[in-house]
């Protein structure tokens, strides 16, 4: 008798059995690899489950394995802002490079709230829907840790280890990158700098603050900050006051590649030449600042190889491997055509006057190694 | 005797039970809505669930009632574009607008090509990871329709319902708009206009082909169509080699708003000035279209709504109420600066040449109601 299996059914232990003429008890010894059937009968039975295209029920093995074989990660800002950033979808697909190869899926959800996302997180362990989740746009004493803890949903922090303990973090220093750009505009002979920041409550965007604040203080630049939550519309807000006060910053740094995008969309919209009257640096540097005119200098951070190790993290957290926290590669400077120094300004000159004769002083203040790594 | 729920473990039934002091049958009834405890144990048994954050198992629902309770997407792009493309972010924003509070999951994976997206969707399939998935990127006689039935697996495929039957489809008209974009273009006085396309095997490039040179044809302009990846690189080619011709030309409509920028940016570095020197046209109108400069004229599609719609309808089609297509709203023009009448052409002029006299031929060549409707 053949076992011709319907369209849109499933194909059972029982179809294996029927085909393979052996009992139901027969078909999942062989299947799960226990003693009871003869090498030759498991083969024979292993053959007929391939060609009849039969996979293991995952809800049945979640049940009894309590592994959901699915990752998750819920973001609170608004659709449209994650629709833009290229962020996102790059670290989504570095996390899709460490998964699926090992068939463990990816569920996003979308958040109105830090409230509704930890609301969405108790859901998920409630209903065994995921194993693990990422979290992200970290804030000082985030109530996602404690609240994550308390759950006792594996997590993987994206971004800065201090402010959510006791959970584990993929993360990397902020800061020198910042000291590197901010020393490059002084060396290029810009006095007058401003930076368009994200979300000033996010751990990261502090941190990137607080370089660039003190190194601008170190250098003897002007400095201003001005905060955005990431939308075009309060980069082009920024972006615009910044322009049109007497005697305007001659170059910008931008938190992400949207905000820098839009930014050169303003300033050239308001007559500013890109570099010669103002220099403007991104963050990130997506494809999207390469393809603007002039291509953006960016701060250059490799997202597909973050997610992939913050995948692998969160796999081994899940396992109960690690609790520790993995340092990624920080951002590097790159540079492109939107930098140059400012019209007017001999370089060579501004570096002489800017460089103190002490030697003993370091070019460049370290930062790093100033952050806890405990893996 | 206090029931303390350790931290990291699910509340269980046997939980409920131990607090409320009755067997966990009892509780079982009460949490099914089942006879056979009171209403007054009944109400109390569904406090106590509630305060101890009792959901029910979904792999144990999941295995009961055949529902995976989750929705899935496989892109057989490359990362890169998927991270760049506001669409498929904003797709699925609006996809999550309306699983999210039915707490129905949207599983994402990439696959690098479609022989793999088939292999995932069969495997999806066989673990009863989800309902049903969303299907783009629809080539003639697309071989996942026929995959797709054989599995079983429900599917909404997203865009041009006849290349997929018997597949249901969520499909908008892609040929009006540009139809009144080419028209458009003529009446602002362009005669050489191209247009930089999306993958040239894809349903709607192709309809968006036909529909780009016979209104050309009907209007008597010169019209050139270069096909793409959707890669900026393939963008950035196509738009140089078009500007790189003796006789370029005065208008180009591109297929995505990446391409759009990064033809922008081609524009400006070669020295064209937009819109006097060139106009352009963007596909979509994701607001990266509207922080360039200057922003641009494009063609806006409620992307949002679209995935929205999608999702509603992927739901009834698990649900079996329906194996019909819908049709959404179609594009439309949305003006802006980087479209004009070519350096030194009056357009009132042109106008007079390009409008026949002949009152009972229409404006615009109706291409609507050309698509199956069958819902």
């Amino acid at each position: 008798m053949g076992t011709e299996i319907a369209q849109g059914r499933r194909t059972t232990i029982k179809d294996i059995a029927e085909r393979a003429g052996v009992s139901k008890g027969a078909v999942s010894y062989a299947l799960n690899g226990r003693p009871g059937v003869s090498d030759e009968t498991r083969e024979r039975i292993l053959a007929i489950a391939e060609e009849l295209g039969w996979y293991p029920n995952r809800a049945a093995r979640a049940l009894s394995a309590s592994r959901a074989d699915a990752c998750g990660l819920i973001l609170a800002r608004p659709a449209t802002t994650i629709a833009l950033e290229p962020f996102f979808m790059e670290f989504i697909a570095g996390v899709e490079a460490c998964l699926s190869p090992r068939a463990i899926g990816l569920t996003i959800q979308l958040a109105g709230s830090a409230e509704e996302e930890i609301e969405g997180y108790r859901r998920w362990f409630g209903e065994h829907r995921v194993d693990g989740v990422f979290v992200f746009d970290i804030v000082q004493n985030d109530p996602r840790a404690a609240a994550l803890s308390s759950i006792g949903l594996p997590a993987v922090v994206i971004g800065g280890p201090d402010a959510c303990r006791p959970l584990p973090a993929v993360w990397h220093d902020e800061a020198s990158v910042v000291v590197e750009a901010v020393q490059y505009l002084a060396a290029l002979g810009h006095r007058k700098i401003a930076r368009v920041a994200g979300v000033s409550e996010f751990v990261h965007t502090e941190e990137r603050t607080r370089a660039f604040r003190d190194t601008a203080r170190e250098l003897g630049l002007e400095a201003e900050v001005v905060a955005t939550d990431y939308t075009p519309e309060s980069g082009t807000r920024a972006t615009r006051r910044l322009l049109s006060t007497p005697k305007p910053p001659t170059a910008i740094i931008f938190d992400s590649d949207l905000l820098a995008v839009t930014g050169l969309g303003v300033a050239q919209q308001m007559g500013f030449s890109v570099p010669d009257d103002l220099s403007l640096i991104g963050w990130d540097d997506s494809l999207i600042s390469r393809v603007v005119h002039p291509p953006l200098t960016a701060i250059t951070r490799d997202i597909g190889a973050y997610g992939a190790t913050a995948a692998a993290h969160l796999l081994k957290v899940i396992e109960g491997e690690t609790s520790g926290n993995i340092e990624v590669p920080r951002g590097e400077l790159t540079l492109r055509g939107s930098t140059a120094p400012p019209r007017g300004v001999d370089p060579a000159r501004a570096r002489a006057a800017l460089i103190p004769d002490d030697p003993a002083r370091p070019a460049v203040r370290s930062v790093r190694g100033s952050r806890p790594i405990d893996v």
